[in-house]
Parts: structure tokens; sequence; C-alpha cells
């Protein structure tokens, strides 16, 4: 049983901010809910890069490249590298390089634009994604579906506009093409894709291709350890003195957790405090609070 | 460990016909691929006939009714009456019934036009279904996804016009609607829904929802003893003089064990016979031949 969270305070706040260097965050339902910033995150980010902390942003969400989701904080109002973000679409594309997949196999993608122009910096060719959306595949009499034999991995993200298609063409790729990678960007069952309501996530997609398969993926996104070792090579910091900033017990918490991260969590998101408190509950962050923002109100109480 | 199957031949195939009263097809793969029956089939079936036995087909694929499989029937020149076909459709709404669901509330579908008509013939209102294949549903702003709060089941079969619409709306259900059931037509990862390849099965459907909801099904088609025991139910027939015929292990075969009746396999559909032979199968049918017209043959040999 792990040690249950403590509430952030005023009494345990600044040790909290002082012992770390990099603060990694999950953008939905921390950063922002849908097109939504919630409040006072932009305020919250000002006064720790004041402080010197080094900010990183770590998405599960795949539909958008690094590039896109830049441009996505910039709309908000939130200045942001693209360096300093890492998407599950650009842990794709980096699972491919480090695993010296070759440039001349190609990768047929379910989900957005934001994998494909991964992949694509990566060198890699991807077919399928938005493109396959309006393509129809029926059970037609002497009709055969035809795949590229030398598409080499399969990649699967959230996908909205998910059909039958891109599902029979997915697993006749993993099926019939020897050694062929099924790379799951992540497996969030839902995710707050609108302010309003949750959505089903890539767990979705991703649990599809499971069950007309009858394989498992490899998952690069939270909370596998591959984005999280990709980020300690390139920054040069120890884990505990990073601290993950999550609202989801099982990719968030436990990613940070995986990695010997300190771990706080956010109630903005998908976890409620009684879901947090439920005994059924074996996820633990160090801290918990209502959203970002009370890291600054309680530094400033 | 179970014990191997016996290769029918014409030392045994006398010996189960004549032990058998009642023999339980599974149709894709045994009498049909696709729209094309497999060879031999019409005339194995009248033999059987002749010899007084009874004949029972039970298909996991729910895109028709119990008339609309009559008709496929019909159309490849066999005939066959609507109280000898028990597909995973009916099975799904006699399901229902016998658990008293109240016909006041709603069910609602992913899959063809066979599950909303059984529900209709049991006294129940679905929606989805067909009519949802068009639907689109996207992440736009202050835009909040509507559901029938009314829906009391969410019903998921073979859907070739899966979507996000349909995703996000069983997904809701059952997420919202307090009690709310979830229940699987079936788990078949691939079917030969058209003669020259397989294609994503029910499995497929229901996993992407398992995915979104974290839930499991209540199955209801094979290997659930659910339709065997309606089956048993309706003849008075003892389990061990049936004899289950089928293409799929993990299906059929299984469905027929389960219930303690004879088995036989037949090699015309998805299992090869290196597939049952291989030390990892552990389900052995009672006997296997290459095609259902092996056993009008052998008997005639």
């Amino acid at each position: 049983m792990a040690n249950s969270a403590a509430h952030l305070s005023p009494q345990n706040v600044r040790g909290l901010v002082d012992s770390i260097e990099a603060f990694i965050f999950d953008c939905d339902g921390v950063i922002w809910k849908g097109y939504k910033l919630i409040d006072g995150v932009s305020q919250t980010l000002d006064m720790l890069r004041s402080k010197g902390k080094k900010l990183v942003f770590v998405t599960n969400n795949s539909s958008r490249s690094r590039r896109q989701f830049a441009e996505k904080f910039e709309s908000l109002g939130i200045s942001v590298s693209e360096d300093e973000i890492f998407s599950s679409s650009f842990a794709a594309a980096m699972y491919l390089k480090i695993n010296k997949f070759p440039s001349e196999k190609k990768v047929y993608v379910i989900g957005g634009e934001g994998i494909l122009e991964e992949l694509q910096l990566a060198g890699y060719s991807g077919l399928g994604g938005p493109e396959d959306g309006k393509k129809i595949a029926e059970w037609k009499q002497n009709c055969f579906f035809e795949h590229d034999k030398n598409v080499g991995a399969v990649v699967v993200g959230i996908d909205p506009y998910i059909n039958y298609y891109k599902l029979q063409y997915a697993t006749l790729c993993i099926r019939e093409n020897p050694g062929c990678l099924f790379i799951a960007t992540n497996r969030d069952s839902v995710g707050h894709m609108t302010e309003l309501q949750e959505w089903p996530g890539a767990g979705c997609m991703v649990a599809a291709v499971c069950g007309s398969t009858e394989k498992e993926p490899i998952v690069v996104g939270k909370p596998s350890t591959f984005l999280m070792d990709f980020l300690l090579q390139r920054f040069n910091i120890s884990p505990s003195k990073m601290c993950m900033v999550g609202d989801r017990l099982d990719t968030d918490i436990l990613f940070g957790q995986n990695a010997g991260c300190k771990t706080l969590l956010v109630l903005s998101g998908v976890t409620t405090e009684s879901t947090l408190q439920d005994p059924s509950n074996n996820i633990q962050p160090d801290y918990y609070t209502g959203k970002l923002s009370d890291v600054l109100e309680l530094l400033d109480a």
C-alpha cells in the first residue's frame, strides 16, 4: 500500500518548489481543457520560469505535432518552445528512430496529422491518417482489400475519424506483414477533448486493433518509461529533482513514479478527490491540489 | 491436456452420424464464405434431413436478423426456416427478454439492422445502428454531445460503419447511465466477411468500447453458454446427442464442448490443420475434416 498523498499547503509548497529543478506538465486537464486555458496557469508558469525552473510539457495527445502544440500554447497566450514539448506523436517517431526502423519501410497511421508530421521530421514516410478518414471498406463479392506489403509499423493514436477502412488496413498490416510493429501512442481510455465533457481516447482505437489482431502494442506515451528515458537523456537533471504534474493517476502519476520523480496530482482534470481517496486506488502522488495555480497562491499565502 | 481430434474417416463417420439427433452448424466458414456457398453443403444438408436429423444454424454474425439469414440461405438455394436459426443478434434480444429488461428503457446499438430488427421483435426500442453511420462527432468548443439518459443497455456487434459518434454515444451511456448494461453479440477477432479474405469482427468494436469505458461486456454469442442453454430448452434433446460443427476452435468448438455436445471441426474456414495440431492449441474437437460435404462423401465411400 502506497503512502497517502499530502494536500498541497502553505506549509509544504515552498519545500517542494525549492527542491525541484524541472517541472514536467501534462497538458490536458492541467494546462487546458479542450480549447480553454485553466485559470491562473499562465501566471503560475511565469512565476516558475522567473525562479529559473525548467518547464517541460509531456502530453499523451497525439493529434498534434510538437510544432502544432507550440501553436496551441501560443494561441492561448503562453509562450512555449517546441523543444519543451514531448508529445506521444513525437514519441512514436523517436521510438522508430532509436530502434533503427529502416527508412525504406512505411508506417501506417491511425490518428491525426501530428503523427504523420513527426514521422516525416524523423525521416519516415507515413500513410493513412486523415487521408483515409473518408475511405469506405465494404464487404463486396470478389472484391479484395489491398494493403501495402512494405508497411513495417502501424502507429495507433487518438482518431476521431476512425473507420472500418483504417481498422482493416491496420489489421492486415499487423497480421500479414512479417515483423510489422504495432505501436500505440498511448492507451488513455478517455480525455477532455472539449471543455464540457470527456471523449474516447487513444485507448479506444488501440483496443479495437488489439481486438482484431489479438496482439498487444508497444506503448510509447505515459505511463511507459520510453518518453521519460528520452527526456532524462536530453536534460541532465536527476529524477529526484523533477516533479511530474498531472491529472491522471494511471498515466501521469504512474509515469512520474516509474521514473523516480516527485509527483503532484491536480484535480482540474479527470481525477476527483474521491477517486484519489478510494481504497481501490493504489496510485498515490506525493502531493495533490485543486489546480496548478494553487502553487502560486499558496506560495503567496 | 485434451485428447487429440480424430480425423473423420469412412470408419468413424457412420458411428458419429447415427449417434446424433441434432446437428448445430456455424455458418461462416462452414456453410458459406462471404456470399459463396461452400461446395457440397446443399447435398450434405439434404442427406442429413433425409435421415431425420434436426438441423440448427448458430451464427455469431449479428449483422442480420433470423429473417434476413433465412433470406440469405434462400438466395444460396438452401431452404432453412427462421426457427432453425440462432444468430447473436437474436441472442442479444433474448438476453434482455430473459433478464426482464424493462421495455420502457431504450437500447443503443453499435451494429447492423439485424440487431435492431430482433430488438423490435422482442418488444424493445433500439436506437443507433445504421442510422448513426453517417453522423459526425467533432471536438467543437462549447459543443455538448447529448445522449439519451433512458438508454439502459448498449449492444455491440460487428459494424462496418463504426465511427467516433457511435463510440462516444455508447461510451456515455455505459459510463453515465446508472446500471446501463454492456452486451457484446460476440467477440470474434476476424471473420470471412468476403470469400477472399478476413475482416475485423465484432471483437474489434467490442474491444473499442471496452477501451473507452474500462468495462467488460456480457457476451451472448459463442462461446458463451447463453445461446446453448436457450437452444437446449427449446429442443428437447440431450447434449450428448447433439454435434456442433464449426470452423473456429475458440468459439464454435469451445461452445459445443462447454455444453457437452460432440464437436466436429471443419477446415474450410479460419482454422488450418497446423493451428489445430499446434502444441499451443488446447481446444481439441472430437472430430475434424476438410469440409462439411466430407460427411456425405465418407458415408458413401
